[in-house]
């Protein structure tokens, strides 16, 4: 059986977003879900990826859909090309479906899930749902959300949609040699959050992070360090992340998304 | 049958407010909507409408309120005279029910659906609904939100809330001249969205659009444009709106809400 | 029956935060409580408390949780000793049940309910919900979802999830004096919101309040003041608020969170 052929719905819908919450967008894009799925259990993912860069929707998305019951529809609109004819693909992998422009958001998915399937979304399958006339500028109100609405209410398989692609647009990420890398994110703590892998510092004796000239030691929780001491650990996303206990890292060190950090081994 | 009989409730009430989300205003107005009816789905359509605002709320409820499943109840509460003698209205239009203070928040609504019902909230309705000691500070957790879970419970209908009223406070927005508006608000994406009908341009050969000081042409969507390009588009919610491709048209062009906007014929 | 035998789950679940909405922290959680009880009612009252201050997050969640149909589950996460060996806490009052750190965060309520029974989480408790490895940083997704699942779900109850204890963590807030105290948050609107409850008011005759060296009158509701007239009232939560017509006081009064506000009484 192939994961698609695996999806069956739990009637979870997610959303992740660069729309901010000040505007309607998000919640027009519920409406448009619940009039074609009333029962749907909506869930904001988040809706503060920055502008146009869907590679942090992706690396969030690649690290939190499967804390979501199997079977949930993920809809991901990081989406500079609306518009244009860039694709929207449909990946069903680890039991889930993931909805997402065709621009390099799925890209880390895709690499930590080599088995998935994707489809992109093609005009037959859409007007099976329904689906013809749309803006030429808002497609998670008018695309995504009702293809969500359908598979979430068990109406449709990710099959259906479309057609099976191979290659995505945009190059899945490259890590930065074997033991480097980059921050990803800031969170709201001003933690870095970085892209490499906790199974990538499995193999190191005594690692030492170097980052912004510094050289960190690696710890298990933010409760060892004393307050106002750097610190790197491995989170509870399994990626290497640089902190200040109950503190800012990101105005300590002066740096954000783009930093490079490097994993040396002691001694 | 009038708009008020034709309201069957879909279980489904929108929030618009100007509370923010950092407080928990609208947690609470949660809680009191599902402590009358555990079963209802409720969606925030924004909670950063600008302080004080009444007519941004209409603005955006006027073309986002049709997105929901017919039998909604939207909840607005922008309301600096809460507290007053100011009176809360209920509309019945096109299926749905609308709440909202008595000042000109329904005035755009009202222009584009002159077959709506709208009654004032009166005592004895209230009394009716068990809705009596309320605050003089939080009339959004005291009786817009019982009131919605009533409606939306189909435990009463618009009708019974109280008496009939023709005039609404607040003039109904009046378009500035044939062929000219102005920004009503400026979207996450720095994006000038104004109140010029889209309708109001169909007429127009070649339409070039002013403002600040630019004359800009229209496009069909973002994607036509060259990135750092103005453009004006009919955006997806029917709307004329002034966009810069991938970057911010508020910030490119130093213009926010209020600023004149103007549709001249090339030739 | 104690406060904990009288816990019968309405299903609904309330998320109390430190996290912010830019990161998918929050929506990590709610994945992890659908994982477990797919029909939750899942409802957001604040995730903007300041970063690690437990105690304002008690404060509001004090004077919120009971507008929350009874047997609702209230989770509260800020937690700065997260990893560390701070407990875990479930109190039952007024059949909500509510889970937090043991750092302070639940004095107020417990001030507010004595009644309250308190059980602190031991392993066996969470081992039998099938909780074991848990990440040491992000137990609002490992610890407090899945527990407040399977309360909300009916699947246990308080008292199972550990031993009770008598004292917390944390002072239990000491009122400045009979008559004093101070400024707690700051809302939406500038409004400084006080830890000086009504009943504390209500034996003072033509009460005059105190801050930042100006002497205010009381009154009853926004609208009895002018248009940029600094006032104070009882507000809606049942605390005395500092405001601004129409405006903020906090820009207006040039002060924040700690402010000392006292009470006098007229002649």
């Amino acid at each position: 059986m192939t994961a698609m052929a695996a999806f069956e719905p739990s009637g979870v819908i997610t959303l992740t977003t660069d729309f901010g919450l000040a505007d309607p967008f998000v919640g027009v894009m519920k409406g448009a879900i619940l009039s074609r799925f009333a029962a749907a259990a909506i869930v904001d993912l988040t809706h503060e990826i920055p502008a146009h860069r869907p590679e942090v929707a992706g690396f969030w998305l690649s690290r939190c859909f499967e804390y979501f019951p199997p079977g949930t529809v993920h809809v991901a609109v990081v989406d500079p090309g609306v518009g244009t004819d860039r694709g929207i693909l449909c990946m069903a992998a680890g039991g889930h479906a993931l909805l997402a422009p065709d621009n390099g958001l799925l890209a880390r998915i895709r690499a930590r899930h080599p088995q998935s399937d994707i489809v992109r979304l093609a005009p037959p399958g859409l007007a099976a749902l329904g689906i013809r006339h749309v803006s030429s500028t808002f497609h998670g109100r008018d695309i995504f959300a009702p293809v969500a609405a359908e598979l979430a209410a068990g109406r449709c398989l990710p099959a259906a949609l479309g057609a099976p692609v191979q290659g995505l647009a945009g190059s899945p990420p490259t890590p930065g040699g074997p033991l480097g890398g980059s921050v990803v994110t800031v969170d709201h703590f001003g933690n870095l959050i970085t892209d490499i892998d906790a199974a990538r510092l499995a193999g190191t004796r005594d690692p030492r992070i170097r980052i912004a000239g510094r050289s960190l030691p690696m710890r298990q929780t933010y409760g060892e360090a004393r307050r106002g001491e750097l610190l790197a650990l491995v989170n509870s996303f399994g990626v290497l992340e640089i902190a200040l206990a109950e503190g800012s890292a990101a105005a300590a060190l002066g740096v954000g998304p783009g930093a490079s950090v490097t994993v040396e081994e002691e001694g």
